[in-house]
């Protein structure tokens, strides 16, 4: 069964702006990735919204966790970016928990010849297809449970909380 | 524990020579894609050889298969030609039977600015951290069973042996 | 006789702040261009300042007057941003009549991937060895007198000004 | 009045075949170049050929010659492998006398994220419109008269032959 791609925004698909040297969203490009990457799994992408994670309203995480839960897909991976990657991850894990759902993102832009946006969805599409159900956090090659993950924003990396 | 990249040449690592306009192997970039891709992943990197997989012999692959026997770490990736992959698979399935081993390659070199390795070797890492002990190939985004896959020549791409 | 190269920031030199998703300048990519581009044009490179040329002020441009008066080559590339060169290009002319001096600039970073400044800096090198003394502007592959360039904001790029 | 750029081939614009792992010709990519590059230059793009200079025939080279003698315009690029260029660039200063021709060419082919290539390009359409009627070769950032430039195989770049 086919892998539903939710596209929300975030670092994945910033442009910039030649005229006003801003960065901005337009249109996604995770198709034009999967090609480039010569994905043959089969998937649905979906694109939900297109915004910075620091801007994202309780009302844009609903329709996210509402996206999840009524997908027919039992794989799911959401695009997202890293700021309040946990928090969305936290909601869909209240809401959905008969599919395995993984987060991703990227710190620089495809655009920008991103190396880690496509090292990314590579390790997200992976994990998906391998882990039991579950909301996950797929970022630096590593995965975590939704409820062990944070950004260390100091080092822009995502770590594992200890304990437990 | 680390994971153990094994690197043994193939498409991935192919470099073009600026004087001779041919196709060699030099170093492996395996270490500057872990970088590019921004992986907090652990691993020991160890190239074995730097072979095109056609050219690659039985004692090669018995080479091959000695370094993943006699691995510490039980998570292992080897990066290899296309051409032969399925082989060395095959002889590593019939030596290795208590560790988790993912074979992956690139069908660009990733010289040539190949999309295709990084998304192979994010999705590979990812595999091999997350599947049961067994020895898998991690192409296309996909991962099969070393005795249920095999190379679609005109296509460029894996595909699942059917039946069974 | 060499030929001097002052960089003083602009599109051409913007790098993008992994964490905090903004734009900034951090050390001139002039030298890895030049390697990348496998130029043997011997240059000598000297960084006056590395500003938006929005930010730029009547001091800074002195500044760039004076290294353009003061240096001893007579053949001068001056990188700068695409907004304010045509000032700064008519402040040189003002004070250097006994060189070549030729400005360019990038509408996308070279961190990006970008494209045009590679071609533009090709062409500011190209332009100036074969140019007699003045001060022009190398853009979009054309090359125009410092009075008579104009930038055309909403297309982006530079233009010649009608009528003589 | 536009420039005309004759295409001839050569590692400019030589792709890698997936399935074979070898280099081979399709279609040029200077007009993608060009946009890349944000060119505004008016441009007519022909392919004369696409061959490696060294399997380049005298047919082949009087064609070439034959197009520059025969076209409209004042101003010709040619694009060529380095290994013969001087050769092509004796036959149409032989004939042509009354235009400016410059021969250009790349070290790395521009699919595989030529820098060298686009660089070449900016800087040979630049000298084409600076520089009198005659015959040139633009590499590495410089131009030589035909007569004066040979390739220097092992430092695998162009110099100016000493003497005169």
């Amino acid at each position: 069964m086919a892998i539903r791609i939710l596209v929300t925004g975030g670092t994945f698909d910033k442009e910039y702006n030649e005229r006003t040297g801003e960065l901005y969203f337009k249109d996604t490009h995770i198709a034009e990735m999967l090609r480039l990457g010569r994905s043959r799994v089969e998937v649905i992408i979906r694109t939900v919204m297109m915004v910075d994670s620091l801007q994202m309203t309780d009302a844009d995480r609903a329709l996210i966790v509402q996206n999840c839960a009524q997908a027919p897909e039992e794989r799911i991976v959401v695009t997202h970016g890293t700021d309040t990657m946990t928090d969305t991850a936290a909601a869909i894990a209240r809401a959905v928990s008969d599919k395995t759902v993984v987060l991703t993102g990227a710190m620089i832009p495809y655009a920008f010849g991103s190396s880690d946006g496509l090292f990314n969805l590579g390790s997200a599409l992976s994990f998906v297809q391998a882990l039991p159900h579950g909301v996950y956090i797929a970022m630096n090659g590593k995965c975590f449970t939704w409820d062990r993950a944070r950004k260390n924003r100091e080092r822009g990396e995502f770590e594992q909380i200890p304990g437990g």
